[in-house]
């Protein structure tokens, strides 16, 4: 068992990609924490800021985007399944320090499988969006260290990302 | 008009999101170049080598993935035109010595508005997509620093992200 | 709690869009009823008529169009779950005297959320769609009050809109 | 010809439904604006207001919807093109006497099928957004009188509504 | 270019899928004709032909679903370009004799690429859609012989399938 | 009840569309298996051969395009239910005698309805990939008898198709 963890679960005895067969897996409440950061000029991370306060929300835009990903999920990595969600929710956070914006996603499933790809892709289409909505004034922003935080339910329970401790 | 540029183009007058007028714009070749990599353990990567060579293609589940986001790119980023797509294919490189692999996409298109989303939304899926294929025997991998390395086409003409000239 | 109701339970407490957690709802069988109408010029009604009798179907496909769309309720509205259908049906009454065609959708599901927004969105795909199937004859159709007539399961219990009983 | 147009352009010789051919047809720029409103209790409008000025923008998250639905158009209405849309806006006007929102929607593209569908569809998910994001509070909201406001480009050349002259 | 005709344009040299670059080639008018048929009971032709003649028309929902089919082809095809398409229709043949139903789409566009496949989809889905109306009556109804019939447009010309012309 | 059965679920007493109320059926582990094949040209048949034994794997793009056409089966059957999927996989064979490539799709889910739907699409979208990978070498393949091989779970049990018996 332990070694048919080590396996790519999502190859067939052909050698050929499928979706895994989770029939007998159990139902349980699932979460996942994936979080992720885009760096930006201090001018571009200023405008975001001062249009939060007045006109254009660029995190409301970015926010909407990831919680619609999350439903996008099924469509876009081929092998994963099409989950019902249960809860989604995005936290941003302004680190004027680093130039940064830090992006965090919640993602709740009840369900035979987990939502880990479901809060990856949130994180990933809030900072996709955000650049998207900054490109016309800073071309050269990064998107960085896309991970997952934390999950727990299934068979596998809790797992913390050792980076999260170091924190 | 240097200044209009500074503006964030993606908000009305209200304060809302728009998708940007581009009727007057002119019908030109673009091309968009993104990169990024995703950061694993060195038996994960050992494993999507192994795999490439006898059964179970990591990077060809990965490459398709990539290829098909482009085309779902307007309906994820919000304020994003939706447009005809016509080129796309993306690269992979893998780096044994930081246990890494390189992603590198290219997108073109005929058309009034550019493809740097596009491109930039490949890396991403085929990262995440490596992520789902692999995250049964490594939950710790990263997406790591995805940005635009090039675009040409359109008013602005060519754009080369300083990160390319420093290598 | 009550308080609670009367708040938006979309938003979380940084004022952005979430979508709502309801891993600890109670799953129950649920129906949801809308109406609305489309007022048209009669003689577009007319030639709705007599294709119906002879060639060209406008309301079968717009009955099409909304049950189709009752599928797509979670793409477009951005915080809502997505879930699913366990059925879906429309009826068209056509009101010569007042020109008009009444849309009335039925949905069901057995889940954790209603299928209000399902039902509210097959009326309006089905009022767009003999729009689109009769504009090149008037473009003057006007499509009209559309509401939800009622509601029932899940913990708020049965509703019926008012506008129901004045009839 | 002018008998030609008052046939349902939509159903071929079988009486089935088609994608009307519109290879012949020419390239123009083709503007089309929508209406529409949503009516509610004083109460919701309140809280609508209220959460506009500090936390929670209902219109925001309409906007966005709106505009994305644009890009679904030809997605849910059968017959529809799938077309290149190259601008798309919303505005919304609260109208306190009349416990109303009205919506107004622009699109813009250049090509051989105009955009009325996709401002229409602007308006629709606009407003049914609108709905989802308050029927926690009030779900007697109505969505009333969509209409085509105004077109330009295209054979038929401009269009606007009696229903604007009246004003 | 005669040798380059027999490989496989759709890999990479790294031997992964692409999505092929049509940028250098020119702009066309495009017409594809895919043909096919799906075999079944009599009993159950015969309820087809009944309720086209009544109530319940099998073919009318497997035409709207074959034009649909065709605006989501390069969402299924994965190196299928996204274009524009500027008219689309399927015709039925019932052939009693043999018990099947003959089904013929017809798709155009005016692009750098053709709609073979967009033909060839809607052929599909169509055949698809009839099994699924009548699936609750006959189960071993099989789709048979789905082909590109002709072609036109682009560098490549004029194509008419060998089998056309055996008729 | 017998029937009823012989009726067609699928069209309401107008004698419209309507997607079936399965509110009331049991919730069962259901599984179908469809097949299909592909015809082309021996020269055609030996490159796909060629291409997986080195660079080009035509069978593996067929594969993933098939398993995500599962997940898109709602979207493009009108009355289909939308349905979680627990488990799916293609199987290829070479046959060279005959210069065919046959395909079976397996499906499997716990749920209300039956998967047989998704099963059939695998197959169809799979054969249109592999046509659409290998058209620039041979415009003359044929997608041949695609059918519902077996199916179990539901109140209609077990279903073996007696083509499979034949064999």
């Amino acid at each position: 068992m332990e070694k048919e963890n080590l396996e790519f679960t999502h190859f067939n005895e052909a050698g050929r990609s499928r979706m895994v067969d989770v029939t007998e897996k159990h139902t349980t409440e699932r979460v996942a924490i994936a979080k992720g950061s885009i760096a930006m000029k201090k001018e571009t991370l200023q405008k975001i800021i001062d249009g939060q306060m007045k006109k254009g929300d660029v995190l409301g835009v970015a926010q909407i985007a990831g919680i619609m990903g999350v439903k996008h999920t099924a469509d876009l990595i081929p092998m994963c399944h099409n989950i019902f969600i249960s809860g989604s929710d995005i936290a941003f956070e302004i680190d004027q320090d680093r130039s940064k914006i830090l992006i965090e996603a919640t993602v709740k499933n009840t369900g035979q499988t987990g939502v880990e790809m479901e809060a990856l892709m949130a994180v990933s289409i809030a900072a996709l969006t955000i650049y998207d909505m900054c490109k016309a004034v800073d071309r050269e922003m990064t998107i960085e260290k896309i991970y997952l935080a934390k999950k727990s339910g299934g068979k596998s329970g809790v797992f913390v990302n050792p980076k999260e401790s170091q924190k």
